[in-house]
């Protein structure tokens, strides 16, 4: 919190599609709003229209031509949007931003799905973002079969969700790797459950965050 | 040429808008196809169906939002679509490419016109390109108050054109900076003078550079 008190707090939600983010991110806007939070909810790629123009570029499922580098290179352009005209003004005025997708999403997706190299996506990563990194993140762990089976039945695919299971899986592993990298700020929750019990899970660690449990 | 003879050349126009590039890259073309050259013209941003995508969200006119470190995303992001898809494969099967604006109008306008640090700009130069650096660049040197005239009185403007004439000022003394730093690669062409009196001067740094004129 950088010793302001007033400053809000900067949430981010991560897992493969599917894994239950967007119902989770209802529940923590009702809770924090319920305890007096002013809360804004976006997600990335996208939450400015200049980023959604991106993200439309992004998941266009036509654009099989797309090289790996014009991707990572628009993924940090919509999310360097994002930071600077929402996240970084809100949580300066006292906001809570929860975040659909941030930086962990891109080294997911990016190196351990796309086999970048780690050095080159933290180097842009760090002009994106330029310091603005989440407070907590809440990855939801589920099997990625069972996500895009979830997901594909709801509403069709857009070109990442298209790509072989194989690539999901390894984004998958991604995301557990970095769970045990940076185990201070993200917290592994088991989204194989129902969404009740994810819930109690995921409340639990907000209360936590928020001094509510001081011992668990 | 990597002592590869087979190799197309890559050759890249720069200079403000309203400096006559498009007459010249015509004049190129005509000459170079005359010699025998398979010669393809491409721009930036833009030259793939991705990278125009792209053009058409950087230069919308209404994105006045848009963040320096977004913008500079997004040009790398065109250039490294247009690498890979077009530049690349063309000059390894022999093809000499012409492209109007690459790098130095990366450095020009982002670094010099926005004033953003140049390590940063080079670090994802490296990034998009690869190392896929033009043969020889031609710099059309022109008072950018006269190249904008021209200009908006042909075709009206966009969200870059629309800056205020100091920044046009700063880019083009950025122009001038890049070709005292790189004499070897930018030819430096007084652009203020008739069309065929520049392409008298063009055509002859494309002899020497091609072996027709072996002292000068």
């Amino acid at each position: 919190m950088k010793g302001d008190k007033k400053r809000g707090l900067f949430i981010t939600v991560e897992g493969t599609d599917g894994s239950g983010k967007t119902t989770q991110m209802g529940n923590m806007q009702n809770y924090l709003s319920s305890l007096g939070c002013q809360v804004l909810l976006t997600r990335e790629p996208g939450g400015t229209r200049i980023s959604e123009g991106i993200r439309s570029i992004i998941l266009d499922p036509a654009y099989t031509e797309m090289s790996n580098t014009t991707e990572l290179l628009l993924y940090s352009a919509s999310r360097a949007q994002l930071v600077e005209e929402i996240i970084k003004p809100s949580i300066e005025k006292g906001i809570t931003v929860i975040c659909d997708r941030y930086t962990d999403s891109f080294f997911a997706y990016q190196g351990y799905g796309r086999g970048i190299c780690m050095e080159l996506l933290e180097s842009v990563t760090e002009i994106a973002v330029n310091g603005t990194m989440p407070d907590i993140t809440f990855f939801f762990d589920l099997d990625p079969r069972i996500g895009l089976k979830r997901r594909r039945a709801a509403t069709g695919s857009d070109r990442i969700e298209n790509e072989v299971p194989d690539f999901h899986k390894r984004v998958h592993e991604g995301y557990r790797a970095l769970a045990n990298r940076y185990p201070g700020r993200i917290k592994t929750i088991d989204a194989s459950r129902t969404a009740g019990d994810v819930w109690t899970d995921v409340r639990h660690q907000l209360d936590r965050m928020l001094g509510f449990v001081k011992f668990v």
